[in-house]
């Protein structure tokens, strides 16, 4: 820290030891870019801030409890489930409720810079937990937000070898996509979806 | 990173390298106890996410230039001038304009865990950027975040020396007081204000 006088700090793992009031806090390009491009086109991809759930066998508050880090939200990637096995529609339910969609999904770009315009890379879905079986669920303070890729983001990298195109073959067979959640008003999860 | 595959991050100084999506983004308590109060009772403390300006003679859009680190936000301690000598008044005009306060202060609390209350700790207060001379300034979208110490946070800590008192002797004659704040629609400035 040279003649830096910093105060002690949080220890991740046994891999990165952060300062007071360091953390993670990705923006919504950063989630796309930096892990969940990662997570699709490498399934192996593994990191120290991102954990993995099956969200249909683990109710929002056991959330936490699985996460790497994080104190009001937890990010996870998961494996998006189908309602129905000749369907795209996924199936968001658990146990003891169900994750239900919410507003409209939000464009995330990846800003260029230049004369050139944002380019889509992902989208953000927004979804409240309701305890019980729909339509008669009881919602709940648990919000989470779904990321999916979007755009140029679901194209393999032009460098990169066939490995990804594998990948790619395989996303486009099972949609790629991503989420965040939250529980309001102080609680923040946040899920990495795939499939 | 062991068999952590990480994607590479950003390096801040030549001290802490950050993953994606890490950034200093600290609670209005992390923001108290670990950088205000240290920074008030032994006023040579430095560290590595926090520069030190004088508020009123930087112009908000100079801000930016001169922090340590933040992309849409950025955190300074600053020496608060007073309007008159005499007085407690605190004088947050610039060449172009001046710091106005809005709403009101905002009380902080640690919270202590088990049966006890939380404590007060410090306090927060808005204030927007006007250009021109009060009363007739031009409203921008410019806003700060002030911190002050208040509460036990004024104390100092029972364990340490006479240096302590001698530091809160003089923060008793010149009002301890923090900031933060942020320009709309995205770009968040924050200052800890000192005096």
């Amino acid at each position: 820290m040279g003649d830096q006088q910093q105060p002690q700090g949080t220890s991740i793992g046994d891999s990165l030891k952060l300062p007071p009031g360091f953390r993670f806090h990705p923006r919504d390009e950063e989630i796309i870019t930096f892990y969940l491009t990662f997570k699709v086109f490498q399934r192996g991809f593994t990191c120290i801030a991102i954990g993995e759930v099956d969200l249909n066998r683990t109710e929002p508050w056991e959330l936490p409890g699985k996460a790497k880090m994080g104190e009001n939200e937890w990010y996870f990637f998961y494996q998006k489930d189908r309602k129905y096995p000749t369907g795209m529609r996924a199936n968001r339910a658990t146990e003891a409720g169900y994750w239900k969609a919410t507003g409209k999904d939000k464009e995330i770009y990846r800003v260029t810079g230049g004369v050139a315009p944002p380019v889509i890379i992902g989208m953000k879905k927004t979804l409240v937990f309701y305890k019980g079986r729909a339509p008669r669920g009881e919602k709940t303070n648990w919000v989470m937000h779904e990321f999916r890729l979007e755009g140029s983001s679901r194209l393999p990298c032009p460098t990169s070898s066939s490995t990804s195109t594998g990948a790619l073959k395989s996303s486009s067979a099972s949609k790629v996509v991503a989420a965040l959640a939250f529980m309001h008003p102080c609680i923040l999860l946040s899920l990495l979806d795939l499939i």
